[in-house]
């Protein structure tokens, strides 16, 4: 054991980190002090002995990793990027908690520097580390050269109960396994008490022999707060050449507090009494709120300082790679910036004959492979839906232990760590991913979804099968609610094609839009909309919706507005349509997309004179009213779909010819 | 070994179930071939030697209950339905996967006579049936006397990998060791392949070691197609007093088919050649579709008949009960036919008072306990957030292995899970369950919450914290878009009461739903809208939406919308605005209940002519316009919130009184 690594200082460092926390609960009147005084020894060994980091450049591309996955113990992780010169002031600290401060109530990407991933809803940051460190390994494969270690980083997560208990976390740790990712680190802040009381209550598994029964290496710490051992640990984890480690540090909630080891401890100011006890017992008796000795200051600033060494060396060394290998130099440079090669759709050769009808999703299969050969960054997969979801890059290999070059992930049959991998990688600067299920299992993925509209990730979700067009496979399998429920997450870009060319439209908004975008592709083939026909296809759907067809006429008495699979039966509707030159048809692909459009354009496409409107999507009406006014109808999909052949279903649910001339016909008066 | 349990009649009877399965797919032209043929021996000895069940009596309590998990299996299901003697006729058979059969293309409870839950999202079945096992165990020990056995049934499922891997099933699972759910076993369909390929590609656990670190017994097959080793493995799985049971059986996809072990026998008809080829392998050559010797029908009755037998005794056995037992006979038997006793609301006691705010989540804590003691039926528990979800039952006890009669569970940190066991709880017949958890981690729940809907069960969800008045835990514990999102799932129930009387005005209702309902509760403290002072707080909610208080000067010029705890607000910015006289306010707690409502009704409430409306929610806008008309405005919640406290949050997006009265001045001109 290493323990003259460790001193009186070291000590008074890691009680000034757990005072510190619990001092910022208290200021802010809110909070969570539990975990902090528990785990306050593990992020110390971690970040001051192991941590490969430059806190005066948080963006270094070869950085460890840390990922707080509990989030709610943010006040630890402001404690330490604050000592180690984040550049957090006292001040940031006392303002945890409050509107638009630098220390938000969870870590929040871009909040504050150094804070990789925001977190708080459990098993979504363990879900994130794995696809950090699956983005690592890919980058190591990609862009190392002999002598030129470029990525050589860990990912570090500190994980809670409520981290392995969650079912998300349970899938990513099952694949970390199969991916032998040895370079994820993980320590569980292994404290026996959840807000319920003790896990005994629900949660009396062997989580050691469930990490190994997932090809984990799982070392076990039995006194949490023990820096030696710690540090033996995480040595021991670093060491294992084939897996992925679990420490297992047994820790103590509320450690030192009177509240210590009670429920009590983790989510409340432990208040002033209780504080000044915990200060006692930490030898900080009388001292006050925020007190910090000089020697502790330093001693953080001293194990920071080799950081800004290592990274100054990458720099150099990442500029003699830039003589020997300058070609992967600037496309690498190109990818972390983020900037999308500059002519991704001239020259792709993606073109679709008239006559031949083809499902989005077949589409969307043809363009991303055409993508893929420009754009190394692509990379994905499906939980275990490719064929279907047509989301293999062809010639571009499996992603596997054997094959970390590989760019086809192998997910399994797990949509929430799917969503949450797809982050981490998305986290790690150089990928733009995406992942594909069904449009109906996307609720497995709302979680992680979520996460990444708030952190403005650049993650695909490839959904195909988006309707009751789904067919046999019934209603567990057909989305109605799916795209009402998707357009309402702020900053998530839905698009609905209604053919293959609008779906080679709609696929460099996905890839230029600062956050996640999802594909709503149809299962059966849908006639192409050629440009020769309907010239605006290709610039239309950028805006959202557009005139797809002008009544010839001139000006429109009706509307019908569709979106994907329904723009071509709204076509063939009108084709034998006696009033068929009054009705303008509009293309909607992306309800978002079109209120960002300015009022003239929306006016023009829509105007308000027009009140005789029809909404055809299969799927719920519910979001439609704001299109439809008093005098409009709609034809969508009220309940829950059937079992039965597409084209039965859609006829029974009104999705046809003669229904929709129908409603028309009553429209036109 | 038994192995002189089997003989020819039992492989052929298998071997008529596997074909049948094929000709289904066959004929339907779509559908699943590949597990039924690879796990009908399993089916065929689970059904034939040890399922209790009694096919003229589908409904009998005390019947073992059989999930098929992996829905996409349904035509081995329908097969042994139909050779047992549940009413499924060939016709049936043959109109699988048609509109509105008896045979849709994945099981759906209610669609078929002996099938038990609507399955085909993976991992849900799993969940379901620990559900049922937790049921069972309740159930035995608060109804069975000496001598009484009312209820002492198995639990069987049958799960496939997307069921060992999905997340739900890892909760499931690790809740199920936790409580010892002995009755419970669980058939693995291990076949080692999957749609993307073998399993090997991304799923290289050991299975065996997971669920014995849960506390499973673990029982290994390794040919799924041995009968005697089945029954071998059913047998060891009755008799482990302690734990639930998997039996790993290592089967073949597609068995005996041309395309056998290959992800291609999954999910497409075999075709007429590979079919035929099947037919050989398994000795019936040449004897076309639907080909069944009449000892092997004869086989299948033989089997069932004893369960008849069983169920005739279980029926003497009540009826003597009754005798001796009248009151519990009676309360049984009002569960099971999912009657609420008859004075569930007179005499319970709940009163606010005036002048003291209270959360609607305190006061759901209080209808609920108050509802605890006269309806036994209610169950639940919280996903480890009980305290704040107010769902903890006093004087109840926790359910555990050694208290089996506790009613409140704890779900641990596993949402997923709580989600499908609660479904299971339902299905059981004789509870009436509920789970609590944070709105913002509804996301979780969706697939469970969509399967309840689909099946029309009762469950009620208690999701608290229900704006960005959470406060200072941020946006990631803030839900927008999710009233919106819940609003769009078909037959949910969502309810938004504005203070503590609503929530007890709506409770009834949620009882009553025949499917499941979802409560939007605030954190914070709401003030009482007393019946004194709102005569219509208590009859009014069942409406949806209702004139909390009346325009002073008669008609109204302008209408406020609001719901749950922003009632409260515009009530406040009403009291000091000079054109309060004005404007009504209507309390909106359901907006799919006043939806229900005939037209007289809901225009008496918004009348068309007043057009100047005002809709104030904390959540997204999205699905407001319905209300809203061309003249509306809104005041809601545009994009994701941020961490502070919930006044500041509240004010600084415009949810007070200035504002409000702001909005209304420019509204009344």
């Amino acid at each position: 054991m290493k323990a003259s690594l460790f001193n009186r200082k070291d000590e008074a460092s890691v009680n000034t980190l757990r005072l510190y926390s619990a001092d910022m609960v208290e200021t802010a009147k809110s909070g969570h002090p539990g975990m902090p005084l528990g785990a306050a020894p593990l992020i110390y060994v971690l970040w001051t002995r192991f941590l490969r980091h430059d806190p005066t450049d948080p963006g270094w591309p070869d950085r460890d990793r840390f990922i707080m996955s509990p989030g709610h113990g943010s006040a630890l992780l402001y404690a330490i990027l604050h000592f180690t010169g984040y550049g957090l002031s006292l001040d940031d600290l006392k303002a945890f908690r409050q509107p638009h401060s630098k220390t938000p109530g969870h870590p929040e990407l871009g909040a504050t520097p150094g804070v990789e991933a925001t977190t708080g809803p459990l098993g979504q940051g363990f879900g994130m580390a794995v696809g950090l460190a699956l983005a690592e390994r890919h980058l190591a494969s990609t862009f190392n050269r002999p002598g030129y270690p470029l990525f050589d980083h860990h990912t570090y997560a500190l994980v809670s109960d409520g981290d392995v208990m969650e079912g998300v976390a349970c899938e990513a740790a099952s694949m970390a396994g199969s991916q032998g990712l040895r370079k994820l680190i993980c320590i569980y802040d292994d404290n026996h008490v959840t807000i319920e009381g003790p896990t005994e209550l629900t949660f009396t598994e062997d989580v050691r022999e469930r990490f190994q029964s997932y090809d984990w290496q799982v070392i076990v710490v039995s006194k949490g707060d023990d820096l030696p051992s710690i540090y033996q640990a995480l040595e021991n984890a670093k060491n294992d050449l084939e897996r992925p480690s679990l420490i297992m540090a047994r820790t103590k909630l509320g450690a030192g507090s009177p509240k210590e080891g009670r429920p009590e401890a983790h989510g409340s100011p432990l208040g002033p009494e209780a504080l000044e006890k915990t200060r006692e017992f930490y030898g900080f008796a009388g001292k006050g709120p925020f007190y910090v000795d000089a020697r502790v200051t330093q001693n953080f600033l001293d194990r920071a300082a080799p950081g800004t060494e290592l990274r100054r060396n990458w720099d150099k060394l990442f500029e003699s790679y830039g003589k020997e290998y300058p070609e992967e130099r600037k496309e690498l440079v190109r990818r972390l910036k983020g900037e999308l090669p500059s002519d991704i759709m001239s020259g792709l050769g993606v073109a679709f004959p008239k006559d031949k009808p083809v499902a989005t999703r077949a589409a969307s299969g043809v363009i991303l492979n055409a993508l893929a050969d420009k754009m190394p960054e692509l990379i994905g997969g499906s939980a275990d839906l490719a064929p279907s979801n047509n989301t293999n890059l062809k010639d571009k290999g499996s992603l596997l232990p054997l094959n970390p070059t590989g760019r086809n992930i192998h997910f399994g049959i797990r949509e929430a760590a799917m969503g949450a991998i797809l982050n981490g990688l998305a986290l790690s600067g150089a990928f733009i991913p995406y992942g594909g299920t069904f449009l109906v299992f996307s609720d497995y993925l709302r979680p992680a979804l979520r996460l990444s509209a708030l952190m403005g990730l650049r993650v695909i979700h490839i959904l195909t099968h988006d309707s009751v067009g789904v067919g046999e496979d019934g209603p567990t399998h057909q989305p109605v609610e799916h795209l009402a429920s998707l357009r309402a997450i702020p900053r998530l870009l839905l698009l609905r094609p209604a053919d293959a060319y609008e779906t080679l439209a709609l696929y460099p908004l996905a890839l230029a839009w600062e956050g996640p975008s999802a594909f709503a592709l149809s299962r059966q083939n849908l006639r192409i909309l050629h440009p020769d026909e309907f010239p605006d296809v290709l610039e239309g759907p950028a805006k959202g919706g557009y005139v797809l067809r002008e009544a010839a006429a001139g000006s429109p008495e009706a509307i019908i507005i569709a979106t994907g699979s329904e723009v071509q039966l709204a076509l063939s509707a009108l084709e034998g349509f006696s009033g068929k030159d009054r009705v303008r048809l509009v293309s909607m692909p992306s309800t978002g997309l079109f209120e960002a459009q300015d009022k003239a354009y929306r006016e023009s496409v829509l105007p308000p004179s027009v009140g005789k409107r029809l909404v055809i999507e299969a799927g719920s009406p519910f979001g439609w009213d704001r299109y439809l006014g008093p005098q409009g109808r709609i034809i969508s999909v009220n309940d829950f779909g059937f079992s039965g052949p597409a084209g039965a279903i859609f006829k029974e649910l009104g999705f046809s010819d003669e229904n929709v001339r129908a409603v028309l016909g009553e429209l036109l008066g």
